[in-house]
């Protein structure tokens, strides 16, 4: 053994360089991606194209609270790191251009495997992550430019999107008018019903506690695959913006009652849904398709007299409701149901609950 | 009581829309910048001047691993946070345009204060971490545009930096040249002297393991400065771009051992350190200044011939060393010392130790 500082160690260096040539390796670069200069130095270089403007987002994933290690598979953790951000960029109708990652992992999940030190669910879990951060990139042609590794007590993921977009063309949430009907793509609840069935599984497993993934059946019930692996509408919320359609946006990151809350306040305007009209997922209930977030789906606005295809890319798009003027006399969102116009308030994910 | 589903609370949620409208209150931004749209949509969106292209870099800072709750005051994390970010940005010769910070913090960092939940010390360290932040994010002109706030078992703090640069011209690791004359500037060692003294001061305390933050001198040591709240060399960065006098460049945040390594490595080339040529901090001993890391001053090379001044915007600049052509009969670094010739190995801050 030789000395060495109290900040370092040399497995630990080792560790470190061999996931991050890991990672070098595993990252393509798209032809024709404004990346410039990826993963190796200082910050990474992007450029955008004549006329184009930058959207940013970052989204935060810790352990325990947007995800566990005992129940999501590492690609899952991975997949749904990428998604959230991408689904940000579908919500201004922006094309991806880069990814950033700032990775914080407990030392079981990054040991270097080998003698001694053999760590295989670790590296694996390493490794699996990667799996399905970059296969959802690869699909949307997004590479992976940078970011940064820290060991951790707990899993941390921080994902940084970057999107281009035509300079004051993005669609914003600030922007519904009265009398704009209000749209959403795919359908909703089915993530909060997945998350459901996984904690049905966690619960009835035999080995309560143990700090390994879930046994996930092979061919996944939809609602789970809702939940594990959501469809962020980069090419829907594209065709949206280039077409001049949609007047506002946002992502249901949250649920539909709080995404429309966030919505109508930007936009200083009230909201009607029709329950009866809600594309409620096979399997899943109204209040997890009015409340339960993370579908990732589009909620947008358009003018009553634009013309709204039934599909855009294969997904379905469905009229909920519409924007009305705010008024005092009655609740900023109503939910219209089969007993009567009642208020619907924001219960959706909230940080710090 | 009314109900509510499991992630959502009516108290978590005031107290993020609370914390997010101070936030937004207490953010400026500088005319001149490139933000069009800061915190409140889906994303940020910036725009660049023509000819350029953009500089990106994130940051973890993690408690317990980049900080201490009970060593470092919340102003100086927040300040820290920041000035890694920076100092990325200084490294390639970026001017600095937005900033995003993804802040996950335990619950007894955010409670609402109120009767009942009153937190005091948790109210004040954000708003006191914001100060630390948003002070140097305004001595650079450094919008902070967005991010994510999220509950967390444990305090994590992702920053992003977005610079701008003219296309093509910045500042590598990747572009030293054997005969290059390497130089840093300011001072070396102080921060980890610091870090020493920030040791002493918590063995010293009367209260061993209190969660408490240590009660911290008024009149900072300038170590404990050093290393509390590091100057990111953004003004020198810029200068020794535009001239075109700094072939390539590095920031000191593993330690020069460490980062030295890092520039050779991406260079292809070999270097030697001549000790007696080091600015050591006042206070600090050589290996902190070899070894210590976190001083965010920026290592840079620069032809034989070309003329660096003493200094630059009032931060002293030292030829250290020189880089030479890689040689398998010697170390990739050399030591000159008074004994002799010796290899000088990475030793810096390693992730995953």
């Amino acid at each position: 053994m030789r000395s060495k500082p109290p900040a370092s160690s040399t497995a630990g260096k080792h560790s470190e360089l061999a996931l991050l040539q890991q990672i070098r390796s595993r990252v393509a670069q798209p032809p024709g991606s404004g990346l410039r200069l990826g993963i190796g130095d200082d910050c990474a270089l992007i450029r955008l194209r004549p006329g184009e403007e930058l959207a940013v987002t970052t989204d935060l994933s810790i352990a325990g609270r947007h995800f566990r290690l005992d129940w999501h598979p590492a690609e899952s953790v991975g997949h749904r790191a990428l998604a959230r951000g991408l689904s940000d960029l579908a919500a201004m109708g922006a094309r991806p251009i880069a990814a950033f990652l700032s990775l914080g992992l407990p030392r079981e999940l990054t040991a270097a495997s080998g003698p001694g030190n053999a760590s295989s669910w670790g590296r694996a879990w390493v490794t699996r992550f990667y799996d399905g951060l970059l296969a959802l990139a690869e699909a949307h042609r997004t590479p992976l430019a940078g970011g940064d590794l820290a060991e951790s007590p707990i899993a941390v993921a921080d994902i940084v999107l970057l999107g281009a977009l035509p300079r004051g063309r993005a669609l914003l949430r600030s922007t519904a008018r009265p009398g704009d009907m209000l749209y959403v793509t795919g359908s909703l609840g089915g993530a909060a019903e997945g998350l459901a069935q996984l904690a049905r599984l966690a619960a009835s497993r035999n080995e309560p506690g143990r700090a390994q993934p879930l046994a996930i059946p092979g061919k996944l019930a939809p609602q789970l695959t809702a939940h594990l692996y959501p469809q962020p509408r980069i090419a829907q919320g594209l065709w949206l913006r280039r077409r001049g359609l949609a007047i506002a946006a946002i992502d249901l990151s949250d649920g539909l009652s709080t995404d429309l809350a966030h919505l109508c306040a930007e936009s200083a305007v009230a909201a009607e849904v029709d329950a009866a009209l809600l594309p409620i997922h096979p399997g899943a209930n109204l209040a997890q398709a009015l409340h339960g977030g993370e579908d990732y789906e589009l909620l947008f606005t358009a003018r009553e007299s634009a013309r709204i295809p039934q599909s855009i890319a294969g997904v379905p798009i469905t009229r909920i409701g519409r924007i009305l003027r705010p008024h005092r006399s009655r609740p900023q969102i109503a939910l219209l149901t089969p007993q009567g116009k009642q208020p619907l308030e924001p219960r959706g994910w909230e940080h710090f609950s």
